[in-house]
């Protein structure tokens, strides 16, 4: 178990140099096409990697891997990782308290059983989640999910 | 009085995006024409700059400004503002525990009188800082007070 003063610390390294992000991606395996993706990623320069290797051993998921610019990554990906993640950080997180909140709605809308709609609707959270990480790179949006439907029968 | 976990989450923050720094500065008025300059430097976008605010709150010293690209600073500048406050981090700094361990040894270092010796040792001392930063700027180092000190008569 972590310490509330780890959880704190993580928080403050997360607001200050970390990203929450979801994402849309296209997956031609899947009944409904897409996939909801979900990732927390830490950032370090290479020659501090150890310090992110602290850190996915405090939360035992995702890996690290080294950049070719100097840089290395902490990625954890998965809906339950980083739900289980976020729920211990989010008492602490203070400019991510946003992106932790937006967050767990968006694990709450996840169905468990899809529907075009439901994913749609889910879609339209994570293009909100695009808002708060003032993201400017093309991705797919719930519009996409949208034209996607349009164009295929439901499943 | 900052709780452990405020202090755990402002170390973190600090790791994640900020900097500890010493410098030489060149004082004409000063007596051994160098002044020993200790700095804490918090960074953030403009639009959380509240953010800045609000760790400033916590310590009640130094000053928030606005660059001109996006970014606000949250600056501590000077030997005792910036001891107070990495004594109050120092139990939960990681990344940047080489640092605090150096400054406290910068502080020990300073005399209550100084003595060209004296300043230069200190001068040392900053010069181990730049390594721990990574800094390639040329700035002023003890060798710079040395020649000074040559070209001097000593006060």
């Amino acid at each position: 178990m972590l310490s509330n003063t780890d959880k704190a610390y993580i928080a403050g390294f997360l607001d200050g140099d970390g990203c929450v992000m979801f994402q849309l991606v296209r997956r031609k395996d899947y009944v409904y096409g897409y996939q909801v993706r979900a990732s927390i990623i830490f950032y370090q320069k290479t020659v501090h990697r150890d310090h992110l290797e602290w850190i996915k051993e405090q939360f035992k998921c995702g890996y690290v891997r080294d950049r070719n610019d100097g840089m290395s990554e902490y990625t954890i990906v998965g809906i339950k990782s980083v739900h289980d993640v976020l729920l211990q950080l989010a008492p602490f997180t203070r400019l991510k308290k946003p992106h932790v909140s937006l967050a767990l709605r968006i694990f709450k809308a996840l169905p468990k059983r899809f529907t075009s709609e439901r994913l749609i609707a889910v879609g339209k959270l994570v293009d909100e989640f695009k808002g708060l990480n003032y993201s400017k790179r093309r991705q797919n949006t719930a519009a996409t999910l949208e034209e996607f439907f349009n164009r295929h029968d439901s499943p």
